[in-house]
């Protein structure tokens, strides 16, 4: 592919002259002559001159700190070009309709057009499956679930009965949805399952990661929003709401019954009791130990959470403490002739 | 099923004069008239007004509270109640005992009776299954396994070989039991393997939740008494014991040789090192760092974990952090005419 | 055995005067008369005692504080002893090479000498398999993955396409390596996905723990070092690097483009954010939370991870927190007469 086809594609102006053929894109300290690398952080700044890479795809903010005579294409971002670029480089594998023979299908499940179905996949009794649903090796599909128009599920998802799948879903390896939540009555020394008779229904245009776990509702429903975007990993507990375009980064945590807004960031390993509320817009830092409700649009961080600048000067405090100590110390001679005796 | 029936099943009373026909249970702003909402919580008697609940299974404690002219039933413990009432509102699928034609039973098997067995399940040379055990799609079960009667594998469980699952025990999706615990040797510039030989024994009446992994013993063995409940992303290592009726919440870690008492309670994400002992009936907090031995009984929370009660004061302290330094400035300025250049 | 082999095996001095007959390898609290117990570590020594081991496999270092009359095998390593004795008294089931009839093998595939592939494995078209691969059941295998020689992967786990697997490496149950990493570009108020089109590559003699899941890069490679031992639960997200010989215990997280050196230790639930460079021999404390560059040899820990003395020092500070309120109190009544009104 041509520079200049590239430029076009992702509406970004080419400089510097020349106009190349790239076959491909590479990090910065990857990149050959016939490969597009990329600056989208100053970060990366310093790794310019030694890449060997042909062309530059470069954020505006950036173009003049990356002094450089390379043929660069210029856009405001570099993200959302490259998420326009790739496809057109790196095509995906075709859609391949057809159902591997040693599917097992159950009673009453209807299937829409042109669904692809790997080797070992059971869909159970009664399921519904939209048109051009992808369901990689070993899924399992369980009874009376529902699932949308080109929906992907890779190989090993697992899908309780009853769990409803939004149209162009993708749910990665490994992805539990629909299990029973932790739901106990302790009676007489010992603790009683509560049955987790809810459902679970998961939005369209969501991705879920690699071995995250989603428990149904224990009564009435675990619910993922449109657009959601969950990582790896990730632990969400029965009756949770998410609300649209969230996004949860790996290794999070979301206890019973809470609520999370639209637009939520919750970032890797922070953990969020039940029972609360997470406006919308909010971010949660990453490890963060939330306590109680968060209003929308608010930053919190840090353990326990509460509002990012409080958090830094806080942590900045912690760092000094132990100063803190000895000019306490120097006080208590100046004033009293010794220190207290409490530390 | 009359209102009345359902206050006879979870011996509570039926207040408010009617005895509405109830069809199902459902969360206080999503129940309808046919259904039966619940309240045992004070922080949602602000959803009893605008509910549209036909009846309501209220805690005794909040009766008084909940001022509402619907039908209730009056309960001591609500999710007690639920745990009676949802098994007669929803009955369980029921058993259905059967080998599917494409589960592979290795040689020198023993099934007990009526097992439930579904496609493409793999039980290893030698494994013992109880009576009525159900194993779902896709598990695997590892040679000389023995799983006691009535337990529950959901699909794509793997226990390696050896591993014991007492009676009733329910393993949710993605369970991996039995696994080589991380121990090396570091020889040579290199870590060596040390091979792992216990074995893995997991009680009776135990849940534990999807994705969850159990090592098993290096020698000897990792042991999970019987009632004991994982939540879902749980690991625990090698040689670990916990003790009857404890409760392991989401993504807790629990390093090596470890000792948990029984009766404990270990909150989400809350990290445990090895070779220590947690005390029966102690409970530690979510996201807690415990660093040594835990008394029985005792609270622990926070990083470094310590008694939940200094934890907070602690706590407390770091949010007044930045007060604190204008205080001692404060004084440095009025005591030695300057403050300290310390910070 | 006889204890006089062992002693000659592990290289260690047999003392006592007897040489007993030993059939099993059993930690202290468990070992009858036929088994060898091992003491490494000073806080089982009071455990020797009442042991019931036939004989005791010891430290030199602790040799002289167990007095005790049973014969013993003194080493300077136990653990390295034990990886060398375990295999010969427990020794691993043999390779068992063969084709199970239900495996399928995609076209273009090619398998080394001596593979074993268990029942309902899937390997994808044009994979490579080296000699005495062996996949247990369920194993997928995406396509054009590449196996080396001697390589283990067990039940459950999930190759993507294109997965580079090294040498003798170990992949344990429902691993998933090569899932697209979480790359979005937020366009239009939605996130679009930024294909991901990077390669896994998992180097000779590494060994991955359970439900561990490993992105593919987004452009450019994921690379796990030789040698490299990484725990359950992990999850390391696209075009991390982590060199040789390095150790990452249960439930870490690394984000993005990340690039961790040879040799360092990651403790349990420890935090390391994307586009940082952790340097050779670092070791990262349990839990930590880290936020920037590690230099290389240094101990970090804490949230937020700082060296880690410092560290120590300042959770005594903040164990003390609410004591230097009470100073600063009491300073501020003799130098001012009142308390200041902030806290």
């Amino acid at each position: 592919v041509k520079a200049s086809e590239i430029a076009q594609l992702v509406e970004g102006e080419l400089e510097g002259g020349a106009d190349p053929e790239v076959e491909g894109v590479a990090p910065l300290d990857r990149a050959g002559p016939r490969d597009l690398s990329f600056l989208a952080h100053p970060k990366y700044l310093s790794y310019v001159d030694a890449s060997g890479a042909g062309a530059l795809l470069i954020a505006r903010a950036l173009a003049a700190r990356a002094a450089d005579g390379r043929p660069r294409i210029v856009v405001r971002d570099v993200h959302g070009a490259l998420a326009r670029l790739l496809p057109a480089l790196y095509p995906p594998r075709p859609h391949a309709s057809g159902i591997h023979p040693t599917a097992v299908i159950g009673a009453g499940a209807v299937l829409g057009e042109a669904v692809e179905i790997g080797p070992y996949v059971v869909v159970g009794a009664g399921a519904t499956l939209g048109d051009r649903v992808r369901l990689d090796a070993h899924v399992v599909v369980g009874a009376r679930c529902g699932i949308g128009d080109d929906a992907v599920l890779h190989a090993h998802v697992t899908l309780y009965p009853g769990v409803r799948v939004g149209a162009r879903t993708i749910l990665h390896a490994g992805v539990r949805a629909g299990v029973d939540g932790f739901g106990y009555a302790f009676v007489g020394g010992a603790h009683r399952k509560v049955p987790q008779v809810g459902s679970c229904v998961i939005g369209a245009d969501v991705e879920i990661g690699a071995n995250t776990t989603i428990d149904r509702g224990s009564v009435g429903a675990t619910e993922i929003g449109d657009g959601v975007k969950i990582d790896n990993l990730v632990h969400i507990a029965h009756n949770v709401r998410i609300g649209a375009h969230s996004v949860v980064i790996a290794q999070v945590g979301i206890a019973g019954s809470t609520t999370i807004g639209r637009g939520v960031t919750l970032a890797g390993q922070a953990g969020i009791p039940g029972h609360i509320t997470i406006g919308d817009g909010a971010t949660i830092g990453a490890q963060a130990g939330v306590f109680g409700d968060i209003p929308p649009g608010a930053v919190y961080s840090g353990y326990p959470a509460r509002p990012h600048k409080e958090s830094l000067r806080s942590q900045a405090g912690l760092a000094r403490l132990p100063s803190l100590v000895k000019r306490i110390r120097a006080l208590e001679r100046a004033l009293f002739g010794k220190e207290s005796g409490e530390a």
